[in-house]
């Protein structure tokens, strides 16, 4: 008879005459191994009895940020997995994802970067192994979906219970891990700050990353918006295919003399990850009532390293709103930051946005996968911005992301 | 017999034998006197037939702005009256309102003052006397509410017909002219802008004005809706039942105290009219995601002259928001001024508002009502704060602001 024992606490040592054996809490204090493997351990104990122990390790496979700075300030170590506070539960990483937070918080650009030597990561899905005394609303075994302000590039993370979000059945963790972020971002620009209604116009911006394919997923939730997204011409079909009325070639075109065209009363909604003069534009770009919504600013990351002379140029080039003139102007400037909200609301997005994956109306794109250990090649894919959708990292390799139960 | 002759232009005058006698086209060229009042003359014509002209003046009882600055800046004068252009109407203009508009605009303070000599006057409510040969969707007889970016302080105003707005008939003409400026603009500050929804926490500044009570009513329509609202001590019954939760006296209180103490983690929406060191607290005082809305300068206006001292104070004690400080911070925001709007989105709100009227969840207060000779009197009435809701002007006496029909 195989025994199977989950959640053990055990040590692999050698004893005098070299013979490998381990000690395993609660179950047995000494026992013949027979057979050992990555994940499980097949044994006989004091008793005779044939058994196997589910591994489970003490250490966790981690992205470890060293300093700030380009792609080789990033490391992967082993680093020993935490036990869960009383509200905690810990999971165990299926996918993590890369934002452009993450390529910002290298650079030491972020607000909120972790200190060093620290772990990035805003995002996970996996299976919770652990959970903290007072959690009730979990338990082992659960699918979840995971944010939390970095730390979650790990194989194993503890995370607050409250930031985990069961996933439905029928969603990949591939696509769990390409929810939070970016379409929580989506949802609350264009949804709370945004307003948007049917008969909208709205500007995207890198309408082939992750938030732009999120925004315009959600903007086709509402009837008759117009969406005007840019992306590099190669990416035109892909985010036409998604929802994009308008796509515009930034590279060769001045996006807003493409939007003034079709829209010369200007828009009602623009999403602005970039600053700089973009931002700029945008606010001349609005119609009385628009909205402009800054969530990024991307313009002043120019290539993987620190570029101050671009930082400052983008800072100069980003106007400064000034109340009295927008009084007259009638203009709504917001400035957005999930990293930054409270549980709240991002629990609110996160219930209706579940709640519209299972309605089919949203789907998140996957652009690619990539191993913890190809996190710089990862890096570039983003920040070379040849990503269409989400850009995955998993601390197993790609085929071996959902585990054979 | 007595023939009712209505819009006919006629001429007094007199003949050799000091007679008076009229002209009138195209009825009759000269006719009979048998009785003269101020709107109808009786007389009879070639044939002998009794009959009744209703007297169309020539003039039009006008308040003109004659310089910028204090009280005695406006005269009472007779202006000619106009004929409509295509798409205009001319309207007998039995109400008119003051807005803090107009006490900004006396002192050239407003962005779209008229040109000297002009007349001020952004709301009317009255009847229509003439079409322009364009319009179609109004008649002779209807009772309208016009809304017009200045010029109708004037017993007879033309206006362009889009912007007239037929009247329920049960509205009285003094709540038609209490409805477009202050319901129009609180409705897209909480509704478009502020994005109002259940169990949010507003700040209504002045909530005992006109803006202010429109607000409050507008919040009762949305459920469980806290309203913070600033007023005088004395007016606190009054907005308390109009719906402020919370009411704060501003002169003895510091309202971003009094507010944080029943919302530590602040509040969703601030209406603010004040600029100033009011409007810096305001931002100060929004929760992540939350929205401030710049729709006024009131801190600017410290007496009926222009002071020029405290306008260089607001001014400068007036936050001007950096999009990378509002991006961590989640704030929104806004700036605005229903007179630079397009037609669109105030005729979208008005139908609302009409609607609402209707359905008797809105019902304009009217504070006081006085004519246009009265015009200093009723302007410091607003500007000293003591009105409780919509200060209201009539060129006839206040008795005789409904025609007898």
């Amino acid at each position: 008879m195989t025994r199977l024992i989950q959640n053990s606490t055990f040590r692999l040592f050698k004893n005098k005459s070299n013979r490998l054996l381990f000690t395993c809490y609660p179950t047995c204090t000494h026992a013949k191994l027979s057979n050992l493997t990555r994940s499980s351990i097949e044994y006989s104990n004091i008793e005779g009895e044939k058994a196997q122990l589910k591994m489970e390790k003490s250490t966790s496979k981690t992205i470890v940020l060293t300093g700030y700075g380009g792609y080789d300030k990033l490391r992967i170590e082993e680093w020993p997995i935490m036990k869960p506070g009383k509200d905690e539960v810990l999971v165990n990483m299926r996918t993590n994802s890369i934002n452009f937070a993450e390529l910002m918080a290298r650079q030491g650009l972020y607000d909120g970067s972790p200190k060093l030597p620290g772990v990035l990561g805003m995002e996970g899905a996996g299976i919770v192994t652990q959970l903290g005394e007072d959690v009730t609303n979990l338990k082992v075994g659960d699918r979840v979906i995971c944010i939390k302000m970095f730390g979650l590039w790990k194989e194993f993370a503890t995370v607050p219970a409250e930031q985990c979000f069961p996933m439905p059945d029928a969603m990949t963790f591939e696509e769990g891990v390409a929810l939070p972020v970016n379409y929580v971002t989506a949802y609350h620009m264009l949804f709370d700050i945004g307003n948007l209604r049917k008969g909208k116009k709205v500007v995207i911006h890198m309408a082939a990353g992750g938030v732009g394919i999120a925004a315009t997923q959600l903007c086709k939730t509402v009837p008759n918006v117009t969406v005007f997204g840019t992306a590099s011409a190669v990416k035109h079909k892909i985010i036409r295919e998604v929802g994009v009325t308008h796509p515009i070639d930034y590279r060769t075109q001045d996006w807003q003399t493409e939007v003034t065209k079709v829209a010369p009363d200007g828009v009602d909604i623009i999403l602005d990850p970039l600053l700089g003069s973009d931002a700029t534009k945008a606010y001349a770009t609005l119609k009385p009532l628009g909205k402009v919504i800054h969530f990024g600013a991307a313009n002043m990351v120019s290539g993987p390293g620190t570029n101050y002379f671009q930082i400052a140029k983008t800072w100069w080039q980003t106007y400064r709103p000034a109340i009295l003139s927008m009084m007259p102007a009638n203009k709504v400037v917001a400035g957005y930051h999930m990293g930054h909200l409270p549980q709240e609301p991002i629990r609110e997005a996160m219930v209706d946005l579940i709640a519209l994956y299972n309605e089919g109306k949203i789907k998140p794109r996957i652009d690619s996968v990539w191993s913890y250990e190809q996190i710089a090649d990862a890096m570039a894919q983003m920040h070379d911005r040849k990503n269409i959708g989400k850009v995955i990292l998993t601390p197993y390799d790609e085929n071996n992301i959902t585990p054979k139960t």
